[in-house]
């Protein structure tokens, strides 16, 4: 098994050598310039991994792992457009640097680049792994259409909203760890299990993101705090207090709600929040898919020191402060 | 050998059937809207009767041409988001009637589903078929970001201009040929022949686009004429007349092209245009290209009967006057 940090390196040195110094140099340079601002690159780690599990040669799996992480920074480009976001890991984000115009034609491209990595499966997986790539690709344009929508409507349930960042979110993990399996010759039962971690992985992983944003350090987490509550975000943590919030408490809640964003507004609404034990209501939330996650990993049909790997990664994600 | 109108109905039946009823609505009722907005339906077309040459079941041709169809339709929907353009094909672009993220977000979904369209290729061509595509995606691509930037650009050559509506206009038509002609079985020199016919009807296509923005008649060119001139755009008549122009002429050009749009304008430098000999010019050019069009035809190692439909199609994108 190889430890985390050989694989990021081998994803680090391969994302490099991607060949992006072509023109014209407009489309080319936000997409250099995009993938160079780093980032965790847990998606194709999740699939090099999933695939060392299987003794599988890892080069045959870097294409594929290549594609995820262009395509999941296309999705990260396309949706600042659509935010209208001024910043993304710190830096500018790319329809700021350059304009809107460049941002829409770059991620295109991205995409694009995405299934032309894709195709350099092994040409016995091809067929399978791109079925597999469009159907998340897909769902993930469903999630982000599904989010847009929920800004519109007054009234989101936390099934929808779980539905939502299944789409958004899990199903991109979910559908790594699919492609590293199927290309490292898993059996149809290790790949579904390792598919159906990846949701429940993806589903804890969004809610602890939520959850962050409201009870996390702001040095750690590296973004300030609150963000959801200044835009009313219908998350979780904002679902479960409507539903929770009754009579002064409920008026009180509508009130913040139809005022402008202010750090008032931000510690009103969380004290609120742990009035009605919303904090613990998400961390069991997410201590449900995440033990659910590790129920998947018991069920593989693999020696259990070939989990050690995805299990400190997962470990790492779940204690995360950032 | 299929004629065209039994071709161009089985196209029209198979768009018919692309399961677009799906939900979220916000997403698909765009591509819908998109698609049902017609056009000529020439690239699938292409596929289709370069198949047809060599005796294929059309219907393992037809995933492929719809693709081809849907991402042409999507770069039309990014294009005219980029392009500010209010109209495509006499009705509402989809940015204006929804808006600009619902356009960049059903794009995104319509170049996604032209690879599950892909997918579908039978499994013996599925490799070489993604490479010709996803070389031509990103083709477009460079060549649209070409176009944005000779808005920037005091000089543009011919042969820059050349190459650009290679990439935006002719790869497609020849790509289309050349996917058909892959999944048909053709032999490769006849594979190379087509998608070399193709190229130089897309460039005689496009040139002729250009002098009908000029010269056509608005009535049968379903577009008001003198766009190009209007705003300035570089085309193959602007930088020829820009090469021919001296003396007083030149200085009569510059100043036009110094002036705000007006009927005045689009008049005085049509007639510049034609006291340069442009129309000829322009005229030549597009025989030049229509003419090594056929030449490739003749070269391919075909029963001369099977190209009818080809021929007919080409001769009447040729001498259409809308």
């Amino acid at each position: 098994m190889k430890p985390l940090t050989e694989i990021l390196q081998m994803i680090g040195r391969a994302v490099d050598s991607l060949d992006l110094e072509r023109s014209p140099r407009e489309l080319y340079a936000p997409i250099e310039y995009t993938l160079a601002l780093g980032g965790k690159r847990i998606r194709p780690a999740l699939s090099l991994m999933a695939a060392d599990m299987f003794d599988a040669d890892l080069q045959t799996v870097m294409p594929a792992a290549l594609a995820l992480e262009v395509f999941h920074n296309f999705t990260l480009l396309h949706d600042d457009v659509m935010d209208k976001a001024p910043l993304r890991r710190g830096r500018a984000t790319v329809h700021e640097k350059w304009n809107e115009n460049t941002a829409i034609l770059s991620g295109d491209v991205m995409s694009i680049e995405a299934y032309r990595l894709l195709a350099m499966v092994p040409e016995r997986h091809l067929k399978s792994v791109l079925d597999v790539f469009t159907k998340m690709a897909i769902e993930i344009c469903e999630g982000q259409q599904m989010d847009m929508n929920f800004e519109q409507q007054t009234m989101v349930t936390k099934d929808e909203y779980i539905e939502m960042i299944r789409l958004k979110t899990a199903v991109l993990l979910a559908s790594s760890l699919k492609i590293g399996a199927l290309i490292g010759g898993a059996s149809l039962e290790n790949t579904d299990l390792l598919y159906d971690f990846g949701i429940n992985l993806g589903l804890a992983f969004q809610l602890q993101d939520d959850y962050l944003d409201v009870y996390g350090n702001e040095q750690t987490f590296g973004k300030a705090i609150g963000g959801d509550i200044l835009c009313n975000k219908k998350t979780y943590m904002m679902i479960s207090a409507l539903e929770a919030a009754k009579g002064d408490d409920a008026e009180l809640l509508d009130k913040w709600l139809a005022s402008v964003p202010s750090a008032e507004k931000v510690a009103a609404v969380t004290a609120l929040y742990t009035k009605l034990h919303i904090d613990e209501v998400c961390r069991e939330r997410i201590d449900f898919y995440h033990r659910k996650a590790l129920a998947c990993l018991d069920k593989l049909t693999v020696n259990k020191d070939r989990l050690e790997t995805l299990k400190h990664l997962t470990a790492k994600l779940m204690t995360r402060e950032e």
